[in-house]
């Protein structure tokens, strides 16, 4: 029998738990009092992100290389992947001595490239997009006698992936549902199929990003195009166009309800993470946090595990999150006010901005455009300590006869 | 003998530590791997920041309370401030049901207002600044018969926090040196008094900040003028103007060596934590991780723990460090670029900038300068892959004939 057709049932996870134990950590599940007391049941993360390379990747990706026989490990293993598996993947390779090949698209994020290479891994940009990287894997892996390491489509991965369900038991026997994030689908796959085997009550909920399942329908369409105007989704990790056939068949079977949540929602979960939880969240877990907010749970559910499946997001992208997020809570308006043309006015406006406690963080001038002749509008960007606050301060600059309007 | 005279030695401290060890849980101390490998020594961090109100302040203050006598608990507490001791005393006191009275300045963040009033303590907003709210507090313990708490400066404060000294030593015996954050010194005056007592050649290493110690100057020349223009500190734990008399005493005997970080320092110390270790940690915190990779270190010390002392820090605050550490390692740039007044000129800019890889984050347009008749300037705000990048995409634009300089 080959690999791929090996059943994923509790036999082989447990086989993996076996062989992951002497290779990976377990990872910590504890309870949050903040989303605790928020909700009002038992919430509880389940670290995934504290692994070596940042995420649960690992569990798919080490079971995989040591399931390989000697021969295949000595000519080497091939993958596509522009995160957290090439990550996972190219680390244990190295771990384990085996040589490895990673493509990721010419348009792959520097430090993503870099911490790849740091590990040892043979590094190839190749495509403009992660399907011509992945093409070229395959092909590379025929033509160089590499063993193809998918990122979920295959029993090796998802039975490594269900390793988590298995410790997620043992560590809280009594869960009542867990909140998975899904892209490809091999980690639920693999946790569902670990509940319905050992804790057949257990709800398993799934989250997908909306994002990835408008690419989804696209492609079911038969659009193929790209847009390169399009924004990237905030959660690559399962930002995937097509799911795999075997998690597919799994998911079918193992999982009580999959949901999905917006970029938006997405975003304000990563900063409830961060502010609760003190601890950074990939946008992956995000999503996960947004499923557990939104309540889609059955009532019945009072201790509730999320995955914390990764914390691998770029701080760039997560300082505009924060701002994002701010200027969603109403804690940054942008302000347009006319004033008078002359010197002093924007002194008097600052004034009165200042005695209203809000912070200007920055001011544009617009001479072009005016309200009316010997007007001139200006553009104040302020902090404030939420939408109650904004409009006091809007009612005091009006109170004193300025004009102004929020611009979103 | 009264409270403010008991001497501040080993037995107190395991006083402490038994006292404390139904009331707090034991925080974790875990090896950092990537700064480990940076700093080519074993790294530990003490996770201070796990506490429920987020700092090591739990420590002192929950041991403070539990010395009191009856009498005085049923009479109540007060404290002075606006960050940790506020969150730990007032969360402390309703776990104990003392009634607390926390005043803060008027200029305190409304975020910490609202914290400190969600654990019920009564909070009274007072004074311009720390010292005008101390000074109402002890009127205020006075005239109401409360317990004044201080902060720092009493010898059960420090012997609670001593606790975590006893803690690493049990979670790490073999420490070479220990990273403490010195603001009033209460912290490292109950450490080093453990460390001296149970390991004497542990090196005991302080860090204060320069803000701190600038404040300090100033107050002993007899300025205690405020300036209300001047920048707060990013590190507000430990920017105390005065360290007290008892720490201060304490800390000439246990520490080895006292050393002071730049604020700059210390942003990039919170920033590389984020990064390195995907969980936050506060300016006082940060410095403990500038003092770590400055090198100040004897040689000798080659297991070295970091006290991450707390994790309250605004994620307003984060994302404004965040992007002035960008900034300082040449991952944004401000570029000014010179370009005739016409039509399609900017298009040809912003064509010549994708083309490089830069992402334009922000365009100012400033008509009324310019480098000569018929041109205009635009201002570009760009994300880089650092320094080099930068240094690319200009040679490219100056290529072209287009006149252009960065502008910090």
């Amino acid at each position: 029998m080959s690999a791929s057709n090996t059943p994923v049932d509790l036999s082989l996870i447990k086989k993996a738990c076996e062989s992951l134990r002497t290779v990976l950590p377990v990872t910590p599940l504890t309870l949050s009092l903040p989303f605790s007391e928020l909700l009002g049941i038992e919430v509880y993360f389940k670290w995934e992100s504290k692994f070596r390379t940042g995420s649960f990747k690992e569990r798919g990706a080490a079971y995989f290389l040591s399931s390989l026989s000697s021969e295949e490990r000595a000519r080497g293993v091939c993958a596509a992947s522009a995160g957290n598996h090439a990550l996972a993947l190219s680390y244990h390779a190295s771990q384990m001595g085996i040589p490895c090949v990673i493509v990721m698209p010419t348009t792959a994020p520097l430090v993503k490239v870099e911490n790849t290479q740091r590990t040892g891994a043979e590094t190839i940009l190749h495509g403009f997009n992660f399907d011509e990287a992945l093409t070229h894997a395959e092909e590379l892996s025929r033509s160089r006698g590499l063993t193809f390491v998918p990122a979920f489509d295959h029993p090796w991965t998802i039975a490594g992936q269900g390793s988590c369900g298995v410790e997620i038991l043992e560590q809280l026997p009594e869960v009542d549902a867990v909140i998975v994030p899904v892209g490809g689908g091999g980690l639920i796959s693999g946790i569902g199929t670990a509940m319905k085997a050992l804790s057949p009550n257990t709800f398993v909920l799934g989250v997908q990003s909306a994002w990835a399942l408008q690419a989804q329908e696209r492609i079911n369409r038969g659009d193929h195009s790209h847009n390169r105007l399009s924004a990237p989704s905030i959660a690559d990790g399962i930002a995937v166009k097509r799911m795999g056939k075997l998690t597919g068949s799994i998911i079918e079977k193992v999982v009580d309800q999959l949901i999905s949540v917006s970029e938006r929602e997405i975003a304000h979960g990563v900063i409830q993470f961060l502010e609760s939880e003190r601890s950074l969240i990939e946008g992956a877990g995000g999503a996960g946090i947004a499923a557990l907010t939104s309540k889609k749970l059955p009532s019945s559910c009072k201790k509730v595990v999320v995955i914390a499946c990764g914390s691998n997001v770029d701080i760039t992208m997560l300082a505009r999150l924060i701002q994002g997020d701010l200027a969603e809570q109403g804690k940054i308006v942008r302000l347009r006010v006319s004033v008078a043309d002359r010197p002093g006015s924007l002194h008097t406006i600052t004034g009165m901005i200042a005695a209203s406690g809000a912070n200007i963080l920055e001011v544009f001038h617009d001479r072009s455009f005016s309200s009316s002749p010997g007007m001139v509008e200006i553009m104040v960007l302020l902090e404030l300590r939420g939408p109650e606050h904004g409009a006091q301060v809007i009612a005091a600059l009006e109170g004193a006869g300025v004009t102004c309007r929020t611009v979103v």
